[in-house]
Order: structure tokens, then sequence, then C-alpha cells
């Protein structure tokens, strides 16, 4: 099961990377590119810091055979994709929460500290749309807008809050993950956000 | 052989980076580490996502004397360089289909597969590029306007068609190789490019 | 000693991340995430280079905390900090300057090149502020207007140059590491730059 959610958050961060790049016009491979990247960068970037390599994408063709077949999709059916917004918004919120818990495992099997473990799990969920936004020359959406961190790393605070009791492993993840996932759907529906800290200040 | 080929690709690379930077406005030291940064950039990452560490540059330091070399060098003739155009272009397509197989022994020697393999083949010519054009803040050339990633995947196709064969390994390098190559000259030669598809959707 | 002022280092590198992202309007996570890629940029990719992983700042969770907490403390401040403008100035110094003898050393012990070693120690110094201006979508400082690399590659070399001699290491380490400083401070001081090489050659 957890192998088709994390198909389906593969599917939905493709397609954002692909519909990124295409308001950008850029060409075929450049579209694919950003669509592998949004995709799978949050994962090769945590396996890189902690040394898990060649990084997962490398060790499972299928993740590329899912992104080809998603930015294939989207671009065919980019005039009909709106009407899929509901359906991906919801696949993309169900990956993060995936990635988030699947991160936070990775880290604890390399035996860090449960902070550097959610850091691992905010930056699998969310480092894959950082470097889309980098690629097409935007400041990363995530750093003006906050829909992605928060829910992760109260998921991940969840996760180390529940470890503490003989509660079942697979159910502390599963726990840690909807607690990610209904966070983001709250934030999203009251249109919760961090506030911006502006200051005229011209760095150091 | 290779080793000079792979010298004449340092070279050229190097030099494309200079140029940009240059017309970037940039000091001395930024000029320097764009030249080195486009040079070593797909490699390094190559190199950084099968775990191959140190990376490569750091252990052969004869790299970084070619690369600081061509950067002198192309700062004090800049007037000059619109004269060796032609024989840069020619440096970089050979690199690239060097850079290409070179990448994709890399990718076999890890067991990694044929797909992941010609990826990383990919990556390894053009990520330099990438990288060139994100520190000089611009969407990079690759995604808009291609003419490196098709002629790299052809070649990696055919590399591994010809490796089903009794074929001697390095007859099969040399034929990839030059595929990389001619392919890039007639796509250059022909002004053939990837179509954008551009579309009004604004994103997830 | 080092200890103490790795932190400072540390504090003034964040304070600075978290500057620039208030600048651009960032929110809370946002102005955070700037603030720590700021200070342990430089160690992680020299990390990732020589593939000592899981990189530095995940093995000693104080980082994490100094790190929260100056970012907190800037925030907080944000409208007194220009009253310690010279102090957080000084932090940085001293922070480039250690930075460059760890990266140094962190070579050696991967048996590298000393020229090699030099430029692990200058990108340990200075490319968390080339990442920062990265992600806040600036062509990094370090490019166009050079305080920082200078320094740090005559500090390498002073060292390389003293450990030919019998001198205690500790004392090379600190030599080196105030040859960062000294400098430094003089280049800013007599408003020292490399200069640009501007030209209106339009790349390769």
């Amino acid at each position: 099961m957890f192998y088709t959610i994390d198909i389906l958050g593969t599917i939905a961060f493709t397609i954002s990377g692909v519909l990124m790049a295409m308001n950008k016009k850029m060409d075929l491979f450049g579209i694919l590119i950003i669509g592998f990247v949004t995709a799978v960068g949050g994962g090769t970037l945590r396996d890189m810091l902690i040394g898990n390599t060649p990084v997962g994408w490398m060790q499972d063709i299928t993740y590329t055979y899912v992104i080809i077949a998603s930015a294939v999709f989207a671009i065919v059916l980019r005039k009909q994709i709106n009407y899929l917004r509901t359906s991906l918004f919801l696949f993309d919120t169900i990956g993060i929460g995936l990635y988030t818990v699947v991160g936070i495992e990775k880290g604890l099997n390399a035996e860090l500290h449960p902070i550097i473990c959610i850091a691992l799990g905010t930056m699998t969920a969310s480092f894959g749309g950082v470097i889309r936004d980098i690629l097409c020359n935007e400041i990363p959406v995530i750093f003006r807008k906050e829909i992605y961190a928060t829910p992760c790393i109260l998921g991940g605070v969840i996760y180390f809050l529940l470890i503490q009791f003989p509660i079942q492993e697979n159910l502390v993840f599963v726990i840690a993950g909807v607690t990610v996932i209904i966070t983001r759907l709250l934030a999203v529906k009251f249109k919760i956000a961090l506030p911006t800290v502006y200051t005229e200040s011209q760095g150091l």
C-alpha cells in the first residue's frame, strides 16, 4: 500500500513540475527534466546528505517509468488538466505525508537525532518543489507562501511523540502521515499561512 | 587518446563558462569559478549521486591546472576569441560525446539499469552548463533550446543496442561517442530543436 | 576554543542569511531555512564532495540549536540589528578564517592534493553565501564583489607553506586562520576588490 501511495505522490509531483515548465515555455526535454527533478529531488538530496548512494530512484527503475508516463500524460492533456486539479492536489498532499514519514525513517536508520530526522522528512517532501523553482528562475514558493513545511514538521513531532509509547510502528507511521495530510488540507482550506517579516535592512 | 579528448572537452567547457561570466560582469574569481563549475559540474553531480567520492576532479589535479590555464587564456584573449568559435564548438561537441560515454560506463560499473546509465551519461555531458546558467541567474539554456540532451540520449541508446552484440567494448565506446557528436553537429547545422509546449495554465 | 569560534561563525552566517531572507519578504519558515543553509551550506557541500556522510551538521545537534536561536534573535531584534553590524561583521570574518582551515584539514584527512584542499577550505567558507544568494534569486555576491575567496586562498597558501617547516600543527592552524581574517579586514577597510573583465562577446 505504501508503494501505491508513493507512486501517486510521484505522479502528482511530476505533473506539478511539468505544468510550471510549460508555463516557462521550455522545450520537451526541459519539461521532462523539471518533472523528474520535482518528483525525485527531495529524496535525492536526502540520500546524498546521509550517504545513501546510489540514490533511491537509481535503484528502482519503476519511478523513472512512472515519471515519464506522467509527464507525457500532462503534456498531451495540458488543456484538460484543470479538471483534475482537485485530484492532483490530493495526490500531492498524500505524497507529502508519505514522503515526510519515509524521510524520517531513513534518518532513524542512519541513527540521527530526532530533530535531524524531522528535517530530513521535511526535506524529502519539499525539496523537489524548491529545486523546480530554482531551475525555473523563481524564488522558491515554499519560502514565500508556506503550505508545505509546517505540516511536515508537525507530522514529524507527532511521530517522535508516539514512538515513546508501546504503539506498533506501522500505526505510528500512518498517524504521522495522516497528520501531515490533514494539517495541510486545513491550512489550504482556511488559507492559513506563516507571517512574513519584512525589513528594510540592507543585509550585512 | 581518451584522456586527450577529455582535456579538449574540459578546455571548451571552461571557456564557455568564462565567456558567460564575463558577459555577466563578474570579477576574476567569479569568472574562474564559473569556468571551473561548467567544466566539472556534470561529472561531480554524477559522482555524488552514485557515491563515487571524493569526486573525480579531486583525484587528478591535471583537470584543475587545465581549467585555470584555459580560464586565463580566455580572459587574456577575450577580444580574439571569436576567431576560435568554430574550434571551440568542435571541442565542446567532442567533449559532450566523450562525457556521455564516460557517464554511461560509470553507471554500468555501479550496476545500474541501462536507462539510469543513459541518464547519468546525459547528466555528465550537460549538467555543467545547467549549473553555469543557474549561477548566472538564467533559466538553463538546455531546457529552452535543446542542443545537448537528445544527441546524448541517442548515443546512449546506440551504446546499449551495440553491447548486445559481440563487438569489442572500445569500438562500442567510439561508435556511441561519434553518434553523439554527429547528431549534435547535424542538429546545429540544420537548426533542429525540440518543440516547446506552452500553456497558460497556472500550475497546481 | 575552536568550537567557540565555530559557534560565533555559525551565528554570524545565520544572521546574514536571515537578513537577506527578510529583505526578500519570505515567511518565517523561509527565513529560518535561508539562515540554516547560509550557516551550514559550505560544510555540507564539502562533506558531500569528499563522501564524508552523514554530513557534519547532522552529527552534532548543537549547530541546529544555535542556528534556530540566532534566527529567532535576528527576527525579533530586526530593527535593532544595525547596531550590531560591526560585531556581526567581525564574527563573520572570524568564522570565515576558521571555516577555511577546517576545510583544508578535512581535505588533508582525505589525502587530497594541496590545491584541492585550499579549494575545499574556500568552499567551506563561502558556499553558504552562494547558496543563500541562489535561493534568493540573486547572482551570488561573491562572484561580483569579491571579499571572501581571495583571503581564504591566501590563508590556504600560507598553511601549506608553513607545514613544510617543523612548526606545531595548532600554530599553523592559527596563523593561517588569522591570515584569512586580517586579509579580509584590510580588503574591506581599503575597499580592495578584484577587477571585473567585461566583454560584449555573446558566449559560445
